[in-house]
């Protein structure tokens, strides 16, 4: 029913349109339903004190938007407007779910969280950052910085990053440097300006990172997984898949490879560069972890391997100091680069100028690698906390791999133990993981998880995988019990 | 020619790979060249003083490498090793030229540029940047800002801006908010989400910004231009685009448009959402420069109007303060924002944190609206000059639109003169503008251009378009002469 209307004299809307916008706001939220009569213009004239002319305004009006309707004789009548129809947008039915597995539930914070691949920031050198920081709002050409920029990157970071990559035996005279919000968005461009309309397959390691698979996947390009090993990706299975699928990309990660921490020795990246050349395919390396290396001799990339100067190397800021600030890059020929800065333009028109500043002069004034080899010591601690204890720890039979440098390590649990469902009783004991099926590409991965060690103090992760070596145990002996002990089928 | 081999014994690698890689790598750079023939292996034993089955051993793993060939009585040659080939990835071949516009050339700095929506970055509240900057990093939670963040965007962030939203009586329980990498990213992420698979065409404006109109384009979504009036989008053609292409996405920007500065008058906002309710279209409302009016009274926007609730609202700190950090946001129904976030992790997995920060702090300040009304200020006094003197140095039977905010106005001139061909005479002498042809999406802008002021202080508003005009003066004139004076064809 109509609901008690008020009008104000002191409001610049003349009264009857204060009128026809009460009457239509009741009928648009459903206080005046279709096919109820409004009063008579004398009567609601007489109940408000007004002219009666206000109110037939006011009533013309909304009879000429099409939320009443006169009729002779009758009166006037509510009816829906065309197009002002409730039906609103099903969303629900417009954005069918695709059929991808969901992002993993994230652990309260009270847990001892082995599920973040990223550094721990009570590592970050604030005092530093804040310094840094002070240094480039300081610069005269801060408002530079603030004022929009290009879509390759801010120029000063690109020539850093550039001479930097020069000097390393990385990037030729061919290459160029983009700028891109971290290695993530670097793959993203790379999907969109290599895997549109009729290119191939592309190939990722099995089992990868799931940020890595969703952005081919969700883009609808097929991706092939190839397994890994300690040893980084299966060569024998590559090869055969090269030749049978005729893939438009290989994305691999060398260096500490996410989940499994695996490494490539030199033979392999020699072998894959020619494996790459010779099936025509265009060959990313994610050396996003190559920085975090604890021990032992670093390996040359891809990169400065590949004679063709095809490769097409990304890198980032991210795993060693401040991934809050989105900043990595891709050195690749230039052909490449420069439609990867269209399409950056496009996507978002250019990476956040402040961060790309602060991290350059990050980089510049030493405060990277000094941070760095910190870095070093406390993930050597780490690396070394973590193998051991899962070497006491870990039931009879699991197998592990024994990474040195990033992030991550990979456990292969014995007895088909599912990581999956092991989990729940995990976190109920406090303690949190990734079970191998996040990272499945086309095998089963569920008897395996992904320890991330880098972001824990020693004593955390020690305690950590304490309580997982027990829990896993104790599973794995109940399981070999109940085989051993049950029945066989009865003999008729 | 095989070159001088050097050998180390105090290396770890062994002496016979020593020299296998030495070879190995004179193959791959072209020293040695396919067909040489290697010394025997007993001559370079001598030169080099080594035993002979060491340079055996070497030359075997060259065979087995397929970098060498050993014949019968004739010795070991140079091969071409199986996909060591030289032949690189062909990326001129591989990255075929998209059917597009490229992006407008770049003026030089000296030239009076029209060229930019953008704010002038002598308006910048720097001292104000500065200290909102150092309280940001200065606080406790500084370190939080930079460890990686949540794909939705930086919390607190999001919190301000729905209250604020919800304030406005902009967002309802059932909407949700996220963050992104500006408006442009906000409409990428749309595209990604709403236009895959079987999705209709999407509707825009025509003329329209050339980043909305490619990230459809390059994504092989079908754009319909509707045309733009000094009111907005014309709304008769629009209902017959309605109904018989039946688009998924309807894209306005109803304040200021760009660029023609167009807005829509609250009646035709109000039939929009109408229409749009009747098609059953998802309409985005890009109001980026919503906050820039510098006369008259503000009208709602499309989403406070919406009854449905159903309208996807965009807004950025970009047009206001600060383009180069990249923070804009998304106020729509909670399906969709939850797949905007998804999408959104997919893409580059969360918006900068320390930018999301300083924002927020520069907006909780209340520095934001102080800037504001400053730049109210300046663009009200830049926005009179640029229509005074267009006023008064246009050509006769120029058309240009009048807008009350925003960044640009819209210049049709008379006698159909190409403004793309009056470009570069406009820039030798020292001017630089878009022509229209950058902005059209359907229909014919050869004779427009896009006048961007709010960049640029009144002297050099003034004295540029009083440069124009004068072109653009000498031009119509020579043209309507031309056609005056053109010789009648001959009579025979």
């Amino acid at each position: 029913m109509l609901p008690r209307l008020q009008v104000d004299e002191t409001l610049e809307m003349p009264i009857y349109r204060q009128i026809s916008e009460s009457i239509r706001d009741a009928v648009v939220n459903g206080t005046l339903e279709p096919g109820e009569r409004l009063p008579a213009t004398r009567a609601l004239a007489d109940q408000l004190g007004l002219n009666r002319q206000t109110i037939s305004s006011a009533y013309e009006l909304l009879e000429q938007e099409g939320f009443i309707k006169g009729q002779v004789g009758r009166g006037s009548f509510v009816t829906l407007p065309v197009g002002a129809s409730p039906r609103g947008i099903d969303w629900d039915g417009l954005l069918q779910e695709e059929p991808k597995l969901a992002a993993p539930p994230s652990a309260p914070d009270s847990v001892i969280s082995f599920t973040a691949s990223r550094p721990s920031e009570l590592l970050f050198p604030l005092d530093e950052f804040r310094a840094t920081c002070q240094e480039v709002i300081a610069e005269p050409a801060a408002a530079s910085i603030l004022q929009l920029g290009a879509p390759a990157g801010y120029r000063p970071l690109r020539k850093h990053l550039f001479a930097d990559a020069a000097k390393e035996g990385l990037a030729r005279a061919t290459d160029d440097v983009i700028v891109t919000n971290g290695v993530q968005q670097a793959l993203d461009l790379i999907q969109r300006v290599l895997c549109g309309g009729s290119g191939g397959p592309v190939v990722i390691e099995d089992p990868v990172y799931l940020g890595l698979k969703n952005i081919f996947a969700t883009a609808g390009t097929r991706v092939i997984g190839v397994p890994v090993t300690q040893d980084g990706i299966d060569l024998e299975v590559l090869a055969r898949i090269l030749l049978r699928e005729r893939p438009r990309l290989l994305v691999l990660t060398p260096n500490f490879q996410n989940p499994t921490g695996a490494t490539m020795p030199l033979e392999a990246r020699r072998q894959v560069i020619r494996m790459a050349r010779e099936a025509q395919v265009v060959l990313v390396e994610n050396d996003i972890y190559g920085a975090l290396r604890y021990r032992g001799d670093a390996l040359p990339t891809l990169k400065e391997l590949d004679e063709s100067g095809d490769v097409v190397l990304l890198r980032s800021f991210s795993k060693l100091a401040f991934p809050g600030l989105r900043v990595g890059w891709v050195i690749a020929p230039k052909p490449l680069t420069a439609r990867l800065a269209e399409a950056k333009q496009c996507c978002d028109l250019h990476t956040d100028q402040l961060s790309q500043a602060v991290l350059l002069r990050f980089a510049e004034s030493g405060r990277l690698e000094q941070h760095r080899e910190h870095i070093l010591k406390t993930g050597l601690e780490r690396l070394e906390c973590a193998l051991s204890t899962c070497q006491r720890v870990m039931p009879e039979g699991t197998v592990f791999t024994k990474p040195d440098g990033g992030m991550n390590l990979w456990i292969r649990l014995p007895e088909q133990l599912d990581s999956g469902e092991l989990l729940g009783p995990a976190q109920r004991e406090g303690v949190a993981y990734l079970p191998g099926k996040y990272f499945a590409v086309s095998r089963d991965q569920s008897s395996c998880l992904r320890i991330s060690f880098a972001g824990l103090d020693p004593d955390k992760i020690r305690h950590g995988l304490e309580v997982l070596g027990k829990l896993f145990r104790s599973e794995a002996s109940r399981v070999r019990a109940a085989r051993t002990y049950e029945p066989a089928t009865a003999l008729v």
